[in-house]
């Protein structure tokens, strides 16, 4: 089975005030702990406003750039989508989530059956990211406009379309503002 | 039909000397002049080594940076191709040769059919560049290795295969060392 992963790292970090994909925590840049997440997967970044503030970090990584980033969040799943399109699925992981962890993403895949339009994690019946979505999607997500991400699909679904997976507290959280890095900073998963 | 531009900007130009792709014609960087040709036209830009020093031109363009770059064309060659695996044919256009034409690449494209797995365009009977590969021939393209190119491919088929379109000069010039950028600083085709 062919999974791909579409790592977005195009935001513009409004609410953190500049791009938050290169602060560290304990000393690695958010963007790099969250690669590390995939290692061992095929990727694609997907970067935007920040590029030539993040790519001397990518330099061993497939790395397409977005002219469109302004316009939101779907152009960077749309681009990430096109290298995958013969795949059976693509993960959508978000590059201000690094404490996803490798047990996380493997339960995520080996929840994917073909019974399932996309997987999604939960911590305590909360939903969360990466989110697993599934070829049979792929032209739903095409259609997507402006700054909105595969959540709006996905809420369009049936139930019995998607699969649920139990995970870590780490498909939670997303380091959103510079108060969240300062308490965050100490979270080992 | 959909046809998607791959321009390869991620060479070395070691004949060159450094990077000759910003390297400026009447003012404008070499890099710019050859996207101009293929404004039109849905395309992406394959950067390598260069790319910090491109980039800063490139922000209006869906930009794929190739990590592979040391091992040679063929690796941005097939990440220029993943993009565009759903389409009916690829022109694979090599960043160093802005003296193409519009017209030569209407022609080329013209000279698409159905019985042609390549179109490749003449000056006065000797081919050059850019190639317009078929879909038929993708799955060729995936399995090349190294510094080689789609042109491999293309010696081994059978003459009724390919397409042939005559075109301007400008199909057979490239930048490859600083003398040329001299000699053809006037050059106007």
């Amino acid at each position: 089975m062919n999974i791909g992963v579409i790592i977005l790292a195009a935001g513009e970090g409004k609410r953190f005030g500049g791009d938050k994909l290169f602060a560290k925590i304990d000393n690695i840049p958010i963007i790099m702990r969250t690669i590390g997440i995939y290692e061992d997967l095929e990727k694609v970044i997907i970067v935007g406003k920040y590029v030539n503030e993040l790519l001397p970090l990518l330099m061993d990584q497939i790395v397409i750039y977005n002219p469109f980033w302004k316009e939101g969040i779907s152009t960077s799943i749309k681009l990430g989508l096109r290298f995958f399109k013969d795949y059976d699925a693509v993960l959508v992981a978000l590059g201000d989530m690094p404490f996803v962890t490798k047990d996380d993403v493997n339960k995520i895949i080996s929840a994917f059956k073909p019974s399932c339009k996309a997987v999604i994690p939960t911590h305590k019946g909360e939903k969360g990211n990466p989110v697993l979505i599934s070829k049979s999607l792929f032209d739903e997500i095409e259609k997507l406009r402006g700054d909105v991400g595969a959540k709006v699909i996905l809420n369009k679904m049936r139930m019995e379309e998607l699969c649920f997976v139990e995970c870590s507290e780490g498909v939670l959280i997303d380091i959103d503002k510079k108060e969240d890095l300062m308490r965050l900073g100490n979270f080992h998963p």
